[in-house]
């Protein structure tokens, strides 16, 4: 780009976890931003500078689908992806058609870029699924991506099953959730007795829920517990080590808490787990954390 | 504070290694921030907001500076510390005199808060005792405190012997720096055939030398060497191994590339030691890296 454009160019080196992530640093010291690897979230005046340079997995879906089809019974399917497979969601639709399915494909909230897309933090295609005219006909869904967080947030936000194919392995198999429930059960219950709450507040542009940590503060205090606001902009198990509260709520990108379970020094919370610690929703309610359009603030 | 003023507290939870380091992002959000631990660098308009609470050491300073006296036969000695033993400057000073010596008391530059003052980005302290009118009289340096980056720094820039004396240990030793040279040309040595530099710069407050990295691509350019700007906030090990040059540049602060040497994936050079790799600095010229007044971007 120097040679070819003349421009000068500066490199972010900061680590970098999704459109939400921004280097708000350097984009205040630049013309135009490149970010590569994550689709555009909802847009605000931040994005303006920034074009998004997606990039598309080369893995073929059709053995992982191919796969996942005597797993799928039901007829009626809602299919659900990551950026980097999206494109190739009408082969997934064909296969899936040619075997006698219907399909459902829905976009979720402006924070999404394509329908049938779900992020870490945003399960609301899947709901929108349900919401569609179709909406009670969906009978399960099939998650084409790997890993289980993804597919363990449809499941409990659309409260269907869902079958995951992964086009890096070819391979699929129904979810089966009953180890996350337990692991985040556990944390929940060695909260139930504390008293100070260390409340996390991500400064990145896309995780920042300043007004809810304030309302999560202020229901501590109606229940007679005591919490501080944590501001911080990476959240690492290390440096909760400086703060002797008893447990965590953490406001920042959902995936924190329960990816690195067990490598926080005490119980960290989502802000509905914080809920039923607090007695103020069921234990069947247990949800994925999510942030929605126009939560960030 | 909550209790006694009603003002709402955040608390800043990311990592901060000094006054170059200031939560900027907590700042720009709040009335006032008190800063603990760190004593003011030079005014800017960011720290208008800020008060500084610095913190003292109760390590009484008596025993190591009686241990140091029998390494001091010199008459003139220069005395330096860092902030968290400041104030007992005057008791050194006394226990000197006591034994015979005159002592020399000088201050920095306007990063430095106090006579006698080091940071481990800046010995400006000690050379203002080689200009000060008792100048060529300074014939050695006693420095109070732990461990041999600050008296390495003030040994290479004011070029005369020191002697450390630790408060907590209650010891004293003559400073050798060695096996640090040895392992800083260890470090020029392997970048001698380096082609494509990457030049970190950081968005610190007290740390960000955009200006420097500029002039080190160019510098680099001139000697047909490839270099790019890679701009951060925390440097850490782990993220530099995202980018494969064949040798960094640290324009950050001073302390990283010395003291975390072994950890990086390929040498991290100071501005300096570039020169030398550069071929337009002698070896025997190599000191340790500096922030100076106004120097910061």
């Amino acid at each position: 780009m120097e040679e070819k454009t003349g421009a000068q160019v500066l490199i972010s080196a900061d680590p970098c976890f999704g459109a939400c992530d921004l280097d708000v640093s350097l984009l205040s010291q630049v013309d135009l931003l490149f970010h590569f690897g994550h689709s555009q979230l909802e847009q605000t005046d931040l994005e303006k500078k920034v074009f998004f340079i997606e990039t598309r997995s080369k893995a073929d879906v059709g053995p992982a689908v191919t796969a996942a089809l005597p797993l799928l019974p039901e007829k009626k399917i809602g299919i659900l992806t990551t950026v980097q497979h999206v494109h190739q969601l009408d082969t997934v639709r064909r296969l899936l058609e040619n075997a006698g399915k219907e399909v459902i494909l829905s976009r979720g909230d402006n924070r999404i870029a394509y329908s049938g897309q779900v992020l870490g933090c945003n399960f609301s295609a899947a709901r929108s699924c349900e919401n569609s005219p179709d909406a009670k006909k969906c009978e399960a869904y099939l998650f084409i991506g790997s890993g289980r967080f993804h597919p363990i947030g449809i499941a409990l936000s659309a409260q269907k099953k869902v079958v995951c194919a992964d086009p890096f392995l070819s391979e699929a198999f129904e979810l089966d959730f009953r180890k996350f429930l337990m692991q985040r059960s556990a944390v929940i219950g060695n909260s139930m007795e504390a008293n100070l709450f260390g409340i996390i507040v991500s400064t990145k542009n896309g995780q920042c829920r300043k007004k809810l940590a304030k309302r999560l503060k202020q229901k501590a205090e109606e229940h007679g517990k005591k919490a501080v606001i944590l501001q911080m902009d990476l959240v690492t198990p290390d440096q909760m080590l400086n703060f002797s509260v008893d447990a965590f709520v953490n406001t920042a990108c959902p995936r924190l808490a329960v990816d690195d379970s067990g490598r926080y020094p005490v119980p960290v919370l989502t802000p509905q787990e914080f809920e039923i610690v607090l007695g103020e929703r069921c234990w069947e309610d247990l949800v994925l954390d999510e942030i929605l359009e126009g939560e960030r603030e």
